[in-house]
């Protein structure tokens, strides 16, 4: 196995080949005791870290598509907070078994998502460990903090816009584990779930826009549509009403949950990991906001309202009233972790 | 054990209780999406992590100093930057036989070394992993770029100054490993050895110092003052002479290296992790930059200079020169660690 410096030289240079690390921010970049930045207003800082048998396991998952997670997860945090993406900075724990080949799909992963997005990798660590894990740091910009938007602003009479189809990586998490599933889907829809998975997108683009459209609270979907709206509920102060035959599911979560035996609005309500964003948006400017959206290339969906009170109401196709309590547990089983 | 959202809020308590996360420049702290800062000037962000098995071990680590080292070891960075800390960010990989009191501690840790520095802790994340690990991000400031020092400006002519003994963590780490060394040691010098193993300090004050001071290139001993000094030479595109008969080792050292039957030079050249700094100062601030390190609890060496040319040049006691390879080996022995 490479040293550490050998290794480090390696993820700079593979990321230098696509085309990451020539941001206007960053003063000095990766290889000083610290990089450098000259922000010039506010920044968001988010951190995320994915864990080898947790969040995706190296005999299901091809490497690229762990570097690819790891960083579209933590930018989906800055989508969700209406910044401008900036800096990355990855912290690697290798353990002595990783293929140098691995490695390097790791490292390209990264690298097409910060390419995707303009995001500088400014600064990095290896580490020996036992279990591979991949811990991002990033952030994002933004003229001044009233600029971003938090989970915290949400007003009674609000609209809640979602931003594309729910359920899809719920599902490819279910193929990936339970292969006998893949039976009951077609093959090329069970291919498009495990790319959910595999390869979240993080809506920066959509976050942006929804910020300049004036959003006054945003989260993305990661831990389940029902847990994240009671997050923004909590943090705002508010009720929220969601209206789940307004929500688009992704093709093929029928197919996966009929196979699976479960209940596809499950799979909807407490996959998580889909990585939309819930925008709390003023009826005055919703269609201002759905327009913006749609010229990020999503699919937006109005999925409920903002009302006074607490918690959260999920009304599901038959109109039946479900409570929020229990997403967690949910969650916990449809993702099969120990978290 | 306790879920994600009730580890976070326990986490988030404890390092209130200790006085932390109430700083100026933090504008949304822990619990949104991102943390929102307003930084007003520029900034330096490093990452470091630790984990069990590579740079601790649970069984012989007191919880505390898991805490205290990951962030101590973090800020190191940012102090061999001359930059004002201000922000941390903290990544815990959490076993699932993790006991609550070993948490706590580790918390308590991490919320002692924020407070004593006045660092925030503006955001978190809480993962399950089949192993411990404690990742920091954190960020510094200063007035503009250019009050920061890289590795990168040190001059032929400039006096290298050191801001105290080496030797110690490492010597520390080898009575951890080796108990039976302890024999040939006073016991109390043994736990001070210890001490610098497990609560290494991150030299905040004097990095600012030596920065206000002139210093034109810093970098801190983690490495091992051999393998940093080669670090510093690379990146300013000198050659250093190191007189080791010049830098202080500390107390103990010489024992442990004899009860070990090794040389105490390896233990001051190659351990590393003793956090000191290592800087480039011009002649002329010379006077200066002593006087404002002794003011930080410091106390300073001068122990070589910069000259033309490239790598490393050590002379030992009785004036035998070593070459700068092999640091890394060294290091690695030393460590016992598979990085």
């Amino acid at each position: 196995m490479l040293d550490e410096f050998d290794l480090i030289a390696l993820l700079r240079e593979r990321l230098e080949a696509a085309g990451v690390n020539a941001g206007s921010r960053v003063v000095v970049g990766s290889g000083d005791d610290a990089a450098v930045t000259d922000p010039g207003g506010a920044t968001a800082t988010s951190v995320d870290a994915i864990v080898d048998g947790v969040h995706f396991r190296r005999s299901t998952y091809p490497p690229e598509a762990i570097g690819h997670k790891a960083l579209a997860v933590a930018l989906s945090d800055l989508a969700a907070m209406g910044a401008e993406p900036g800096e990355a900075y990855v912290q690697l724990g290798l353990p002595a078994d990783l293929e140098e080949a691995e490695l390097l799909g790791i490292a390209d992963g990264l690298g097409a998502v910060a390419a995707t997005h303009g995001v500088v990798v400014a600064g990095g660590d290896v580490v020996g460990s036992p279990v591979l894990f991949v811990a991002l740091t990033v952030v994002g910009h933004a003229p001044d903090a009233d600029s971003l938007v938090t989970r915290a602003g949400a007003e009674p009479g609000d609209a809640l816009l979602l931003t594309g189809p729910v359920g899809g990586a719920a599902a490819g998490l279910a193929l990936l584990e339970g292969g006998e599933l893949a039976f009951g889907v077609e093959p090329g829809i069970a291919e498009a779930l495990r790319e959910r998975q595999f390869r979240p997108r993080a809506l920066l683009d959509a976050g942006l826009a929804l910020a300049r459209a004036g959003a006054r609270a945003m989260i993305d979907v990661s831990d389940g549509l029902g847990a994240d709206a009671a997050h923004l509920a909590r943090a705002s102060g508010v009720r929220i009403e969601l209206e789940l035959s307004e929500a688009s599911v992704d093709i093929g979560v029928a197919a996966v949950a009929k196979a699976a035996d479960e209940d596809p609005l499950e799979f909807a309500v407490s996959g998580g990991e889909d990585y939309e964003l819930l925008a709390a948006v003023p009826q005055e400017r919703l269609d201002e906001a759905l327009e913006a959206v749609l010229r990020t290339a999503c699919d937006p969906a109005l999925v409920g309202r903002v009302a006074d009170g607490e918690g959260v109401v999920l009304r599901g196709p038959t109109g039946r009233e479900v409570s929020a309590g229990g997403f967690d547990q949910v969650r916990s089983r449809a993702r099969g972790g120990p978290t």
